[in-house]
């Protein structure tokens, strides 16, 4: 039925588009009669209770979205979101993101390690006039740090009582905040996580794309202190009770169903500027991304030749691959939809219409002149803003240099200090000292260094650091390779203990310390500080201009009937639609659900499409009835992002339908212009998952929490 | 609705399966309500004559089959049928593959070449008896000569009668046999054929692939003498007043509608021996299929250096790519569907079936044992019958020793020569010789050689023909080419006069020649003749077995209430039908009609993707409505093959709505074992035709001719 609306589509463009819309809670009222159309059983009003049935399930991992699936704080997310958890567990004798991982009981759950966190909603409240009134006329960094200061006051009061984080986020560049308090749970264990052939079925090859075949789920539970409060992880400490948990559906979904999803979208650009738009169409996804895959090729090479250098780049590669592709993808839907023609054009029409206004629309054309100018200004050392972000962020260094930072900003009183390095990032900072270790290898960081040293020495004399030519002592490769050896071989600070030490130390002992590549990250920090400056002085002068030129947008848009939502920001939303497939190009139709025979039929024996024998076997076995009943993965028409992942897919009764994990290949570009007739989310079916635990890689004690059919 | 049929499919493995089947005319009783039931509007007796309407329009060319659209005998056909004479009437200068042809008024149309024919059916007469009666108990060579005497008796006296063409065709391997009569026209005129960019375009990258758009069709006109009977080219003859033409269809056809082909199609092999699959699928496709490979690349290599050579072997290296793909897809098919398995499950249940049936199944049984050591006898030698074959059908080697056969022939009776050498095939043979020159080029040709001769040296030392080393005279690669460059250097027979002056020669003249070339192919003979011998003598065995074989196939097949049609053999059948896509693959569905907009998308200026500008522009200005209006291509699950290209397809009304051109690359291992889920027919629309001709590539004097609305 579905299927037959979107080939009709093809004729009639304006049929089954996609949903544009990553709706925050408070639009509830708003979206309440389109969500009851399209299929919500419940009524719309119970979404609005955000600590109720079902969205008090979902909770944000940082990166990637969650979900309670038991009494006993279960939690189900993405495999590729565990996956950090998974390599830190991981050896080369016990190699879990291989072979997968089943803690029989609860005494065999993992640590997912000390940064790994579990934010459950608490509640959300706004803000905006207390950061208005601390922002007044104020401009550049002096307005950003009046906001960052307000921000931190806010924050500070919310997490007065221990065991909560709170957040202010922006909406609209700048014109709504609101401020978020989560339960932050500190002991988050891994519980279950399927093989590489399964959690990752496909790879690289099948990222981003369909027909799709991917069990990426994985299991963890949120353990508190004894007291049932948020405590750092120990053996004392019980799984957490969660007040809401989802259930898992009965009915079985089908084309066409209502589906919904609830979850933290990270960022998205669809109010940016057509110049700002240009920077990452002409320069950072076709330049970045070439720097990208010769690096990604670096670590290939290493890591083939050593498996402790695989291991331990595995996750860094990952990503860099992750963005490449998508960047790729966003290029290539840039140029199907003309993106940046149509960006234009809308852009455009909004500057025409505002002169229209007259007067009333002088301050939209003003804040947009403005918004112009310091894009120019961003690109005009974006380079050299790239190069020497990327060296002083590179492993140990990296490390380092964030501890000379600490030491900098330890020094000023804690409300004063930058965020991220105030007492209460402490325990985030020191996981990233003590994870070092499992993600370092020196002979790989001296490469990765080098790679970006030479872009370094191509830069524009008047563009070049004094400390880092003095250092360098020459202006070739060699001399990069002799300012490594005698750099890396020299430094006494690869042991965490050090590192640990040093988050004690002062600015003076920084500053003393002979050690050669504490001395180098030192000697970075004036010209990291000279580019942070202009680039907060920046960020402080677009959050004076952006809010009045989005409200002119949005006048715009409310003048022609248009929806309104704000840009992803990492905070959460909700976003609906339906089962739905979509036709990639003329004559070819990708249909809803993938099935076992799919994934039988791309086995290949080799990764990533090496399946496992025990799974082939019981698929060759099943009639198709058996097989007709377990789809793998399927598409809807919802909208959403990376930070999504692992968000839980609800179908109209509220109940787990499956887990979210990739956008199709031809959504990605809809970041920053949404292509209607091609955006689709891939989720992982729950009944793949539950058959997965059921009988290829089983888990019958996590089946029965989960109160699963057995 | 049909592809929402076709996705429920999915699960459902029985329903929309292609229509296996392509039927004689003799079965249309046995079919006419299954016809009716698909949607057929005529009544099905109006089918069974031949020369009534429509089938009467119906016409075979030789390798492609066609239909008469006007009243003046203008023959529509695809592109690829038509590019031996496209071809044929380019030059670098005006090159008409590239630029395609209209012709403005009757007077400039071009002649198709001598070779070039349109057959019209004028009656088929059963002739089994007559044929049984001759070859009696006879066995070996001798049961084929009888057989090939009585074939003679009964085409000489049916083409008693000038104008007329006679052809016994054999059904079951003997097991029927009839006897066809057809007008054979032989003034063939080029009238329209779009440019490549619109033919072709796809070209190798799209051939077999969907989705596609391909404007796969051109137009001849058949000329007769001024009496109305075929005559040879020339300026006195007139149009052809066929007594049938097909009318275009007028109302849109839509997915899920009825359609049916009538043509004639080459060779299918579904009723063939395990051994005798395996020999291919084994063998020939990635054997053979890499020998093609290496030959395509050394005269692309060839014609890069050299446009005359380019234009000189494109009709040869279309072929091979074609033959090589087509093997590819084959042996994937092959694969997908376990053809290896069903092909001899089947196999050992038909004798199983045969056994249980006691001493009814004896003969049978003996049979299928004869057979098999017929299959045994010709893998002993295959390799070295390849590359013999190989090197006495090169070019003008190959035209050579033709002619010293003829030679051979022309001593003996009429009646007693190997059909294909008798004084009715003259013309054919004259034909060749001219278009030799027009496909000929001595340094592409001694590369050829080379080839072969190096893959001639690999062979055991008992395999070896001793005329051929004694002009070698050596074993390596230097005295190939010594031996080449010598004989091709000496050779005066490169001209048509000189090969034309041979056909009139003795075979002492032949014997007696010292031309270098001709004495090569004169010492080939013995080896040849030897070759041929043992090749007649198993095929005279397999008639004497393979009817009492594919009997017992047949009352097997009865006995399960399974489809009898007999393998094609280039003649005429009937497939029907509906207009119905196909899955590729779990979670891709591939949809009846590719359109306007598809076309636009794949074009990128490069050859085989450079769609007209003009092309493109108009596109550019439709509304989705006028675009939705012409379809481009489109798929049905009619059973076709090669020879059935250019077909008509009709509608339930018998009019016409497209030119079969292609089958998937799913379909193309159905020649051998046939995937009813997968095989599907690719058509080009004749809405699109008709726009091509209107607005793209005008020759609104034919749209007229056609009756089409202008």
């Amino acid at each position: 039925m579905r299927l037959a609306v979107l080939v009709a589509a093809l004729s009639l463009p304006l049929a089954a588009q996609a949903r544009e819309g990553m709706w925050v809670p408070q639009q509830l009222p708003e979206i309440a009669s389109p969500l009851r159309e399209a299929g919500l059983e419940l009524p719309p009003e119970q979404l609005a209770d955000l600590t109720g049935d079902p969205m008090g399930a979902v909770v944000a991992l940082g990166f990637c979205t969650a979900s309670f699936v038991s009494p006993e704080g279960l939690v189900a997310t993405n495999h590729h979101c565990a996956y950090g958890a998974i390599q830190l567990n991981s050896t080369p004798e016990r190699n879990l993101m291989e072979n997968g991982f089943i803690a029989a009981d609860r005494s065999e759950e993992l640590s997912a390690g000390p940064s790994a966190r579990v934010y459950v909603m608490d509640g959300i409240s706004e803000v905006t006039d207390r950061i208005e009134a601390a922002a007044g006329e104020l401009v550049g960094e002096e307005r950003l740090k009046a906001i960052e200061a307000e921000q931190k006051r806010l924050v500070a009061a919310c997490e007065a009582e221990p065991g909560y984080r709170c957040t202010v986020y922006s909406f609209f560049g700048g014109q709504t905040y609101r401020l978020f308090r989560q339960l932050e749970i500190r002991d988050v264990r891994l519980v279950y996580a399927p093989p590489r052939s399964v959690g990752n079925y496909g790879g690289e090859v099948d990222n981003w794309m369909w027909p799709r075949h991917t069990g990426d789920f994985a299991f963890y539970r949120a353990y508190v202190g004894p007291d049932g409060k948020p405590a750092a992880h120990s053996p004392d400490n019980v799984p957490y009770r969660p007040k809401r948990h989802l259930r898992l559906a009965t009915a079985p979904l089908q084309a066409g169903d209502f589906v919904m999803v609830a979850g933290y979208p990270g960022r998205t650009n669809r109010y940016a500027l057509y110049d700002e738009f240009q920077d990452v169409a002409t320069w950072q996804y076709p330049v970045v991304g070439q720097y990208l895959r010769e690096l990604v090729a670096i670590v290939e090479a290493a890591g083939a030749q050593d498996e402790e250098i695989e291991v331990k780049y595995a996750s860094t590669i990952r990503g860099w691959q992750n963005a490449m592709k998508n960047w790729a993808g966003q290029l290539e839907g840039f140029e199907r939809i003309g993106a940046a023609a149509a960006k234009q054009a809308e852009e455009q029409a909004v500057l025409e219409w505002l002169r229209r206004q007259g007067r009333e629309g002088r301050a939209g054309l003003a804040a947009h002149a403005a918004l112009v100018r310091l894009a120019a200004e961003a690109r005009a050392t974006r380079q050299r803003d790239l190069v020497l972000g990327q060296i002083a962020g590179t492993g140990l260094l990296g490390n380092l240099r964030q501890l000379h930072r600490l030491a900098m900003e330890s020094a000023k009183p804690d409300a004063e200090r930058l965020p991220g390095y105030q007492d209460r990032d402490r325990p985030q900072i020191e996981a990233g000292v003590r994870q070092l270790e499992r993600r370092y290898d020196p002979r790989m960081e001296k490469q990765l260094l080098a790679y970006w040293l030479k872009h370094y020495l191509a830069l524009p004399a008047d563009q070049r650091v004094p400390a880092l030519d003095a250092w360098l002592g020459g202006n070739d490769e060699a001399a990069i390779a002799r300012a490594l050896d005698a750099t890396y071989g020299g430094t006494s600070l690869a042991g965490t203990e050090a590192r640990l030490a040093l988050m004690q130390s002062d600015l003076a002992a920084f500053e003393a310390s002979e050690d050669p590549l504490l001395k180098l990250a030192v000697s970075l920090a004036p010209a990291l500080l000279e580019m942070e400056r202009r680039s907060r002085a920046r960020t402080g002068e677009d959050n004076r201009h952006r809010p009045v030129y989005l409200a002119a947008v949005q006048a715009y848009k409310r003048s022609r009937g248009q929806a309104i939502y704000p840009d992803a920001n990492l905070s959460l939303r909700i976003t609906y639609g339906n089962v739905a497939g979509y036709s990639p190009r003329d004559g070819v139709a990708y249909t809803e659900f993938t099935h076992l025979d799919g994934l039988a039929a791309k086995a290949t024996g080799e990764e990533p499409f090496d399946a496992p024998a025990n799974q082939l076997a019981l698929i060759a076995k099943m009639d198709p009835a058996q097989k007709a009943a377990i789809p793998v993965n399927f598409l809807s028409d919802l909208d959403i992002t990376g930070g999504n992942s692992g968000s839980p897919v609800l179908n109209g009764r509220g109940e787990l339908v499956g887990l979210a994990f990739d956008g199709n290949w031809e959504s990605v570009s809809s970041n920053w212009v949404f292509d209607p007739a091609m955006t689709r989310m891939i989720a992982v079916d729950h009944r793949y998952m539950l058959w997965v635990m059921r009988e290829v890689f089983p888990a019958p004690h996590l089946l029965e929490e989960m109160g699963a059919d057995q």
